[in-house]
């Protein structure tokens, strides 16, 4: 049916998180009916994307320097932040909900996934040797370990809670309990249990 | 189109929670279809249901005096239960996840409905005087007021508050935070800075 | 957690469609809260529904026989009603939203149930004798099959026409294509087709 | 939060069909963590998309010509289908299911949109002057209107018939009635009446 641009297209916007094959092709017709301005407008911002964002050597956060020299994002150049706390978090999408409480002051850490404990080879895919280096000679005090309560997230923040022991440094974890919104009659018995540990 | 009992039936059912007209007649049609004896035995079950059940004078749980004569409930009256602490609950279903946690030892009391500050009226629709009643002269030390983190549920929690102040009787509300299986990147704003404040 | 007489009722209301244990327990406990005055009209609307209301010796249909005496419908009865085209329909309700159209001025016949292909006891909880019965000496001269367009209706629908065959009754079945507000990009092969072919 | 360039991109690909501002984040954070040869090659794909890719003068459909000169796609040139029918359909996603059913054989004509009765200046966006272009002078004996039974579709359905009125060629419009998988009891009534009038 489709030509072989087309097909080729699909195929990579068929990769996009959340995109199956229908919304991909959906994405092309849509492309081949915008004035030619806009995609080369679109193909020049992803060019630039890759040009001039690049990633924190502290924190693995993205962010573009202007001056094309730092080496460091804002949130780690930002004097106000409080260079005692560090959040880890999975992934930089994660940082954007926290920041909004404007409840948090301290650094991030973006950790690049998960791990489960089935899977081993997991461990090499996400940023612990990093973070070790991260803490080494830092005034870092607190580590907030904020994944997921899912079960990965959950399995990766026992592995890190293990190999943090050993450096002396606190390590906290989110508070669990009931989310707002939340009916009692359809809460689940462990949430609940942490909500009656943690009444206050 | 329906006979007037099949639509007297229809209007009774559609009056129960969740139910509505489409689903209030496949109910009827399903008793239609259903042999005498199994209505016979549904009848006679809503009989005993509202001769036998009764409400414990204490906590206003459900309950079926096994003797015909108790005043209390099978958790008033055991003994092992921790005298200390109360539970306020919205409604009798909100008790049964509390006690799958198997991690509350204490006892109930059922407030019997929510309200909104805008609605004056509900108060009486409530169980505070009983409350009140229920505390004078107790052993208890700590209520736990375990109403939903809804608008309304927050409201009503803020009230009892109000009322039990003066009694100096410690009262804690259910932790909030993360609940099991969550994720960051969909977490609103006042769950996330109670997980932050409650972090350990 | 609950006593007999709810459990009891709890099991009982399982069995409603489309009601899980859940909403059952929701249902008894809405009972609990009801005044006696309201469960006793619910009982005695069950009681008067199974004493009332009988099936039609013609087409099946419940219907509730003011005098007490007639063995048919309202349907049946109607002289108004065309007699020469019967309507077979899976279950009663399905006849509902036939008779809403306004459209069809014959008569039905309930089935009472589909059949699948691999399960033949199944062929003897449908009413096939009843309606070769039914057929046998009357005016119809056309038989509308109006089972729903899944696996089990078709199956059903083609075992019909094969026992109808002999007969020499013309037999229609509803026709296929497009619902309203249904997109072609979405619709699947077979739904085009019959679309296709029955365009005009 | 954003830098610039993220922010750029976000807001282009929030333009894409379906995609919200939060899933448009989503997929700048997938390219940021993408090797450069892999947005190297979907840059380069948009890139000929937009040069190899064009609209076929008959019928608007996309295509894309191997030689670079034809001017027509390959559904138009092809030699086997019927030049006798024409599918009108509103846009050229809506052909691929109609080809898969494999039942029809005439060829195609892309509106470009559909109208609603109110907004008048959408008829100057579909293509109605270049659909009576088309059929001047050819061979087309029937239109088949394949427009979504939508309100909008079934506007532009009926203003396209009076259009054509005049022409003396027959147009059609798909079947309606219940697709695959219906159920009566949830059919709506003009889908129910289409589906008995075009019984068969």
């Amino acid at each position: 049916m489709h030509s072989p641009s087309v097909k080729k297209l699909i195929d990579l916007f068929s990769k996009f998180p959340t995109v199956g094959p229908r919304t991909a092709a959906r994405f092309v017709f849509y492309l081949l009916n915008l004035p030619k301005e806009n995609t080369e407008e679109l193909m020049d911002s992803i060019f630039k994307l890759k040009e001039k964002v690049k990633l924190c050597e502290s924190c693995f956060k993205s962010f573009e320097a202007e001056d094309g020299n730092s080496k460091f994002c804002e949130i780690c150049r930002d004097a106000r932040r409080d260079k005692t706390t560090l959040c880890v978090v999975e992934k930089e999408i994660d940082l954007i909900p926290i920041e909004k409480t404007k409840k948090y002051q301290g650094l991030y850490f973006i950790l690049g996934g998960t791990v489960s404990t089935l899977k081993k080879e997991d461990f090499k895919k996400i940023r612990i040797n990093e973070l070790l280096e991260r803490i080494k000679n830092s005034q870092i005090k607190e580590i907030i370990i904020a994944l997921n309560p899912t079960t990965e997230g959950e399995a990766t923040a026992l592995y890190l809670e293990r190999k943090l022991k050993s450096l002396s440094i606190k390590t906290t974890r989110l508070g669990r309990g009931l989310p707002v919104g939340a009916e009692l009659e359809y809460a689940d018995e462990e949430t609940l249990s942490s909500a009656l540990n943690n009444r206050k």
